[in-house]
């Protein structure tokens, strides 16, 4: 098992060589620099560099190793927002292996917030699910939706580790056809931290949605939060 | 189900409302007053002002329920990304007061990054801007924006501390037309830090862009890093 245990130090180290990776200036295929420059470049420890690079290796970024000099592998994914589609599906439309894990499901009370975005009263009961969601088994994304009772029922019957909710539902003959999104940054909470393997604090890619039904009536509320260094948002316009 | 449907009165009582809140003349956490005061000072029907309301709440710019008296919840001003637009015409859309201050204007040899994503040879000279934009004079955004030099070059004859590049360069006769966006998250850096006046390592809302012109060169390369609290993205939209 790789040691993904990041310090501050070399999750900082981590996300700089990350970044000269995601913006093309280390094309997949370079050789990284050495141990050794890199002690130097960022004034740290090599156990410190060396918790970075197994950071990276892990997240797929960096590849080789072990008597052969690393080197960068593929860039980060982007999902298109042109269309509406679930990370399962998006994930596969990429060549990658999505992945989930359930922390919670179950039946509670809608707070006032979440109550007023679904149109109900403050207080109705709705299915709320969290789940850490994985590239390659690569912890990605951490999902929190809540759903209006009539459509939050089905995944009971449905075994959340094992798919796309959203493909469990058409099944169930409720289709989600529109969303609205709200994209923005947060840092990680402690939830986030552990489940996405970050430090507390790190600055992850926030999405809120409020996905409708056929009618138009709003029936799941979502916030998922994404490592920036496995995931972003992509979107084409134009002028109007 | 709450009724949502809006009447025209209904809907000039919702953005009156709208726009007492977005102007912070109702900060965050305010109790709206009671639907007969409300009804008072619109002279309409109770039914209007719970449809106004209902409006509201579905937008979460007012929490509480109908049990509870309704508060105003936390707005953050979102962006469409529809249609691509500057953040001066953005801002005046939803009647807010943009500014900018100029750190940095100059020619400079492109990175190979940067180089590569204008079509341009690593060491082509470049035109560099990095203004800090602002809403109603607070600090919201840092932009980094890179030109081909037969565009940049025109802003050597204009202040760019005054308004729009965009709309300086579309009375040029540049006319930027299309962009594709990637977003994601990153940590405030040193000059982010001072810029936006946050913490070393905020979580920042990032949009890399790069912009085309008519004929579909790519002429602009940019890094803007906003203030999470301060600005988010909205995009709507449907399955394929």
């Amino acid at each position: 098992m790789v040691e993904t245990a990041t310090s501050p130090v070399s999750h900082r180290v981590r996300v700089a060589l990350l970044d000269r990776i995601v913006r093309g200036e280390w094309a997949p295929g370079t050789p990284l620099p050495s141990e050794a420059a890199l002690c130097r470049e960022f004034d740290t420890s090599r156990g410190t560099v060396r918790r970075a690079l197994a950071g990276l290796r892990a997240d797929g970024v960096v590849v080789g190793g072990r008597g052969r000099p690393p080197v960068v592998g593929k860039v980060v994914p982007a999902q298109s927002l042109d269309t509406l589609r679930s990370f399962t599906e998006w994930a596969r439309s990429e060549g990658r292996v999505p992945g989930q894990r359930t922390l919670v499901l179950d039946r509670r009370s809608a707070d006032s917030a979440t109550a007023g975005l679904l149109g109900l009263d403050e207080g109705a009961t709705v299915v709320a699910l969290v789940r850490v969601r994985t590239l390659e088994n690569v912890p990605v994304m951490l999902e929190r939706s809540t759903f209006v009772p009539e459509v939050g029922r089905h995944l009971f019957g449905f075994d959340t580790d094992t798919g796309s909710v959203f493909a469990e539902l058409a099944r169930q003959g409720v289709a989600l056809t529109s969303a609205r999104h709200t994209i923005d940054a947060v840092g990680a909470n402690r939830l986030d931290s552990e489940a996405l393997r970050v430090p507390m604090g790190a600055p992850l890619l926030r999405e809120r949605r409020r996905s409708s039904d056929a009618t138009g009536r709003a029936v799941e509320v979502a916030d998922d939060r994404f490592r920036p260094e496995q995931f972003s948002f992509r979107i084409d316009n134009a002028a109007g």
